[in-house]
């Protein structure tokens, strides 16, 4: 379930800073269970026109609409994402891409803008077309507004039990800008993004290049930390939308960009734990703070590498300290560093010191992997650099629901 | 369970070739299960000294087995292998490499060698210190002998429910040689080598470099071409040993050396398909046989990466014809290569073809999934060069067994 924001967090997801509007409807994509209320086409509109960037995946078999979107993206500026849930349209050749660019038509239509202005992403099963005529009464029902970011929300998720929402502020040249997220994810999650969908808002005017930098920087730290089962996906998007609509001197580094990369940090990590807590299956999750490290490049590798370890994940299920699966993990990584000289940590317990097994209660580090959440850190000693990767417990449930997923 | 070996493979296993004795016996590492008669401590030895290959784990953390091994194959011969299951010695610090070195003295003395001519091998629990009372009292009751392969192989098995022999035959020079083998794995294997411990043996007299590059061929073919959890280990070592004891002139290459790697690559890939065919709670296996590929390595690790995705285990678990998820995990290998020229294949079952996907029999498809073993092709138009890799669904046996295999 969806817990209460941290304290740094707002309200008002994608939808917080101005100028953005959403919506999300269900039109028959997914199977409709009356039990909850599913929702499965939705759009993000800017009132005005925004300065956009994204990233993509890196997987060589890339859906439809991303193809679309990574051409567009070229213009750097749009009017909004239109997107889809239930189907991925990934592998599904001319019709795909004919359907990918026709829901940027339809958007644009109702919006009164040309479909060269609107975004599009899909998610769900890979290898089967559309049902059209459903995705366009979808689109016709689709009347964005401020306050209906929870159902934009809504309509991006797949398996996801919770809609992924997000805002923060910050000041820059005197004046207060919000930024908002939402985002889906659940299966497939893997660094370098994976069956993940996030889209990024912030009412601040920003240069377009330095829009780039922020977002990269953002997913560095969020989106390519965490990991579920190791699949990179066909449609992996992050979008972020700058519309400067609460005015202001274009922001384009210094302080001011500071300001906002840290905000958009804020909110890309709170999306991304969420989406690795809300994870098929999982119960409980882990982080992975590595220090010590050569470069921030290494140390993210390890901990990515301990985070996505079957075996990692299974013990931690099993809340066993089995603590030799995690450097076991760290040593296949490919990051050179001296394991006689390297130590582990369970929160405040030391597991595993200078290359040697330490004493240490056994039921007292269980009981810590009991909780909701647990950190290990790894010290590498080889050097000063420092990044923290989170990942989920592998259970039974997991298992089950992906052998049958689609049929 | 066992089955009966495939007509080109012998029984005999490892001590097949003339002038290898093998031994295994129980001595407390592990916890004795009344119901089956599990071993702990083994040692395979050559009559007379051996030319010897290795290969190893690519993991940083290398266990103290593996750091012995690799420096004692610097000396090219060898007389025998000691070793021990249900502990790893890794991450054991000084005190681990102590006991490695104490194990092979032991051996060595009951041979009638010198310790530097005994190579070590240990697989289990990670950062736990040898019960080396224990261990002296195993090593003590060996008692090697040619028709001990049996119990030799058993004493290396740790979750395995079976232990994994294989013999074949080879001419050259006009003379018959045997080639033999015993192997264990179930979790944590993964290409590359991961908890896996193989010792292959032959009586025909083999130059050292050329052993070393047959041992490559043989491997790449077959151990590097499975994958259960995509965990690589501490403690992974193949390891072949050449005796000479058939007599005949040395080879070292031309028809009898490729006579040799033949044999070698079917023992080897027998032992392979039986490690993922007894993976931890696995059922079934799979194979992906990847063609029209640029390069050998390009095929080799597209096919790894499908046989080592998590969605596309779990879906075969289903028998979910899912090929979406082949297509994925074949995109996010790192090889180039262009969706929209590639075709797949379940055994005749058309499921993909150039970038679309195929009308199919999906009950047709979902009862070649139920067989224990499925071949699914996959094309990548991009070139001439094949392989094939194996993989195995994905379970909740799997899952529930590593939670708690430690504790």
């Amino acid at each position: 379930m969806a817990e209460a924001l941290p304290e740094e967090l707002l309200t008002g997801g994608a939808t917080r800073p101005a100028g953005f509007l959403a919506d999300g409807v269900f039109c028959g994509i997914k199977e409709l269970d009356p039990a909850i209320e599913k929702r499965d086409v939705g759009c993000l509109v800017s009132e005005r026109p925004a300065t956009v960037a994204g990233v993509f995946t890196n997987n060589r078999v890339k859906a439809a609409p991303v193809l679309v979107d990574q051409e567009r993206l070229q213009r750097g500026v749009t009017r909004g994402i239109v997107y889809c849930s239930g189907n991925a349209n990934a592998c599904t050749g001319d019709q795909g891409m004919a359907n990918a660019l026709e829901m940027t038509s339809l958007l644009a239509d109702q919006v009164g803008v040309t479909a060269d202005d609107i975004l599009v992403c899909s998610t769900g099963v890979i290898g089967q077309q559309l049902p059209m005529a459903k995705v366009r009464d979808g689109i016709s029902r689709l009347a964005p507004a401020k306050e209906r970011h929870n159902e934009a929300a809504t309509a991006m998720m797949t398996t996801d039990a919770w809609p992924k929402e997000a805002a923060a502020q910050f000041e820059a040249n005197g004046v207060t800008y919000a930024v908002g997220g939402m985002a889906k994810g659940a299966a497939m999650i893997h660094p370098n993004m994976a069956t993940m969908l996030v889209y990024l808002t912030t009412d601040a005017p920003v240069a377009r290049d330095y829009l780039h930098r922020a977002l990269v920087r953002a997913v560095d730290d969020s989106f390519h930390m965490i990991s579920v089962d190791g699949d990179s996906s066909t449609n992996d998007t992050v979008l972020v939308l700058a519309n400067g609509a609460a005015g202001g001197p274009e922001i384009s580094g210094g302080p001011a960009g500071e300001a906002l990369t840290g905000a958009l940090r804020t909110v890309a990590v709170h999306l991304a734990r969420e989406i690795v807590r809300n994870a098929e299956g999982a119960t409980k999750m882990f982080g992975v703070a590595v220090r010590g490290a050569a470069s921030v490049a290494a140390a993210r590798i390890v901990g990515r590498s301990v985070a996505s370890s079957s075996l990692v994940k299974t013990a931690f299920l099993g809340s066993d300290p089995n603590w030799g699966r995690i450097m076991c993990a760290a040593g296949y990584s490919g990051v050179e560093f001296d394991p006689n000289k390297a130590s582990l940590w369970l929160e405040d317990i030391l597991l595993f010191h200078n290359g040697t097994p330490a004493d240490f209660d056994e039921d007292a580090a269980s009981a810590l992997l009991d909780r909701k959440e647990t950190m290990f850190t790894l010290d590498l000693a080889a050097g000063d650099a420092s990044a923290t990767a989170w990942g989920c417990d592998l259970t039974t449930e997991y298992v089950i629901f992906n052998s049958d997923y689609r049929t």
